[in-house]
């Protein structure tokens, strides 16, 4: 049951001078730069759960990745390494091979090293742990909102949801390939006051900046990016936008102050006030939406 | 599908000050030691491959953290942060609180803190993914073996295999509740040249010295330390020894002029010389032993 993993890995990319010890040892041994904070996050995705038999195995290997780059996007973080256990129920060498130049090619295009990781026999499950710097202190968290503050979004919200219920379409892309916000985040960091990344749906997600921070959010349906598509075939758009999940675009906090730094690609939707709860208005009418967002077994961090 | 894992964590174990950021946001922010090395390892644990039907919650909980401490253990690093992702069918309650405890018991034993994770429905599988650090180069590697360096491990070798054929003995417990030898690894770190833990057999893992430090290994069975048991019970208890996985104690070499430094608790086995490959001689005859330990599906780090 071997085959050399190692050796296409190492075929496939390039590990910076930031590696003293990488794959084929125990452990991998790391030098972590002077004066930064280490920032770690870990995502498992699972078959028939995170992704469906449409997904290809380079989709898949990006996708593994990306989520969990877009933590650290969310944390306002540099990944920098990252580590990739895979369990395998049969050795397909050509999906292996598809599966490590989809994660490798997000990897190198963000200068992430793979410095180690495991393959067991198994159901198909991948973890992937990924692990970035900030500068001391410098980092966003859910909890930073300020009363009054200006909530934006990067991109467009809700194309995953929609490729989910309607496949085949151009939308597919953000679903199975979604990309993590690392560049807008590092643009943001200087003065954006709270920040998350939309894995479980805008409605839930900014629920966890409102709970975090002890603040209410209002936001407008028409304010939200859409994609054209999705408001012209879904009668139910509102529903993919606001509760959908898996854009992994961002949602942060700002003072109204600031409005002048916001990045192209970003869109305000709303502001913080006080109270809790996130309320959503519609043509100056507030909506009255119980679904709250894909609800995932539970991710603890 | 949610249930307040966090809070259950949280209620049983405690986090110290290098945890700037834990379990609740998008990632965690850990402030690492100046002039150190961060130390990397990750390892999965899959149902019916890694631990059977016969390990209770408490000691997969245990397990899955000790195998990755025993990695750090061979590399000579602190432990200092750990990860841990769960996948599981459904959501049992009291076979959660009994995994946690076990993990978290061995966690805080070695002042190690959980700082992140993930918890998704699947097949049952876990990922841990363990963090520490080493001063700077003060580390230990397979590759570090020098021609005539003594060979020696730790504890004794062949238990867990014993507990794996014979269920329901003393030696239960090595398979089930193994103890990552880390006060040892601190104590050797300073003169051992190369270290490796025992998890695929003694065999396969002082083969894994040789092959990285481009040596051979002659030892001898006779030296071996093991458990009477075993030899009195199994007329096959050098395979088992050789050959067996899972012991996780330290398989390590050093300068004969270094004698006088080794702890309680190891003995010498034998000693490296030119070539290549692992050799076992058992009354001054070299033994034609075939299988080289367990082979797992394959570990990349």
């Amino acid at each position: 049951m071997e085959f050399d993993l190692i050796a296409l890995i190492k075929s496939k990319t390039t590990i910076d001078s930031s590696v003293q010890v990488g794959i084929g040892d125990d452990a991998a041994v790391i030098n972590n730069s002077q004066n930064t904070q280490l920032v770690v996050s870990t995502d498992t995705l699972v078959e028939g759960v995170h992704f469906d038999q449409r997904a290809t195995a380079r989709q898949i290997g990006h996708k593994s990745l990306a989520v969990n780059l877009s933590d650290l996007a969310a944390m306002a973080a540099q990944p920098k390494w990252v580590t990739l256990n895979i369990s395998l129920p049969t050795i397909d060498m050509e999906w292996i091979e598809l599966f490590i130049t989809g994660f490798l090619q997000l990897a190198d295009k963000h200068q992430v090293n793979l410095v180690g990781g495991d393959t067991t026999t198994g159901p198909l499950s991948i973890t992937v742990t990924v692990f970035g710097e900030v500068e001391k202190n410098q980092y966003l968290l859910r909890s930073g909102a300020k009363r009054n503050d200006l909530i934006a979004v990067t991109g467009e919200i809700g194309s995953a949801a929609y490729a989910l219920k309607h496949p085949n379409t151009a939308l597919d892309i953000f679903l199975h390939v979604p990309e993590p916000q690392l560049k807008i985040s590092q643009q943001i960091k200087t003065f954006a006051h709270s920040c998350i990344d939309i894995s479980d749906g805008l409605m839930a997600d900014l629920g966890h900046i409102c709970s975090q921070s002890k603040l209410s959010a209002k936001i407008s349906l028409q304010q939200i990016p859409v994609n054209p598509l999705i408001k012209n075939h879904d009668p139910l758009w509102s529903e993919l936008v606001l509760a959908g999940g898996d854009d992994y675009q961002l949602c942060f906090t700002f003072s109204a102050d600031d409005l002048d730094k916001l990045p192209a690609g970003c869109t305000v939707i709303g502001q913080m006030g006080c109270g809790l709860g996130v309320k959503v208005f519609s043509n100056n009418q507030q909506m009255d939406f119980k679904q709250k967002g894909f609800v995932h077994f539970n991710n603890i961090n």
